[in-house]
């Protein structure tokens, strides 16, 4: 049996952006399916790590990572323009998602693709549940697929297990991945995961 | 002129040891020469990033470093059996090693090699001026280059200068390196220093 590439992420981080576009060419060349896993950083920052913060607004570091993101967003050739941090929940969009990804996991992944370029390339904060509905219709789901009324406690209950699976499969930042029991964390990581599987995977 | 890549790291970090056994090789390829620049870690969590915990010890955080650390020093072939790094402090072999460098940095480079692979390699904590004297004097000074009595009151105010000057250049986390006025962070960034470098320096 080929497990999945799990791929664990907030909708709010940069680098889960980044990764998010580069995440299918690793599961090709793994040649394992890729399972897009939205959680709630912000509640793992809190509950688990002790810290209220954002990272970048914290002294130093915080500069540092909005030079890097730019930097590597030029390098990978990839648009960034995203709209204020601050101004962005993830919430609603991560919900949507695990309404989605039971029907279709491809158009629910290219659902979440948009969501993470509509704030980080172009500018806008798809926050309300309506918002993220008219994202999820075109990638080509009904919009009684994720009817709020319908299926949105369902959504919430669903969202705050991927937050607990995630935490239970180690994960404590964003993006991260599990291959195998394997986590890693970090966009600049992915090159690695291939050599490290190529290592420890069996033909 | 050509300007150093500057290597600002603390001897506790064990991808400080990583980065220092790949760092010569870094410079050559960019045809810079590599300045060491040790500097106290834990001051700066203190007093810049308000952190007093130790990463290591962080929940969810701290498991995965190790695990991290393990498996990055297997896939490098470098040998990894650290001493307890709560038994290691790095102050007096960062003290002694600016009191090194500018008499020989090639010199002063192999000693901080030592240090590193002494705490991180073989298992030792070299904690006391006299145990990083006989690591100086194993690289070829003498023992008088690095006298306390004579030279410690200087180091001690190097080891703090070195730490300000790194805050200064904007580090925050070891390792670190700064090109050209450029800040990069972590280990795991040394092969994007190569590439970045190619494209925005003049040949």
């Amino acid at each position: 049996m080929t497990t999945a590439l799990d791929f664990h992420f907030d909708f709010v981080s940069p680098y889960g952006y980044f990764a998010a576009e580069h995440v299918a060419a690793l599961g090709q060349g793994l040649g394992r399916p890729v399972r897009f896993r939205p959680f709630h950083m912000r509640a793992v920052m809190k509950e688990h790590l002790g810290v209220t913060q954002a990272l970048a607004d914290l002294p130093l570091k915080g500069g540092y990572i909005r030079r890097d993101v730019r930097r590597t967003a030029a390098f990978h050739g990839l648009p960034y323009a995203p709209a204020p941090t601050a101004g962005f929940s993830s919430v609603n969009a991560s919900r949507v998602f695990t309404l989605l990804a039971p029907l279709d996991e491809t158009r629910a992944q290219a659902y979440a693709l948009s969501v993470f370029r509509s704030h980080h390339a172009w500018g806008r904060s798809p926050n309300t549940w309506a918002e993220c509905v008219a994202l999820a219709e075109a990638a080509g789901f009904a919009a009684s697929d994720a009817n709020e009324a319908t299926h949105g406690a369902r959504a919430r209950a669903a969202y705050q297990q991927a937050t607990q699976d995630a935490v239970a499969a180690g994960v404590w930042g964003t993006p991260s991945f599990v291959l195998d029991g394997e986590l890693f964390w970090g966009f600049d990581r992915m090159d690695f995961i291939a050599q490290w599987a190529q290592r420890h995977t069996a033909a």
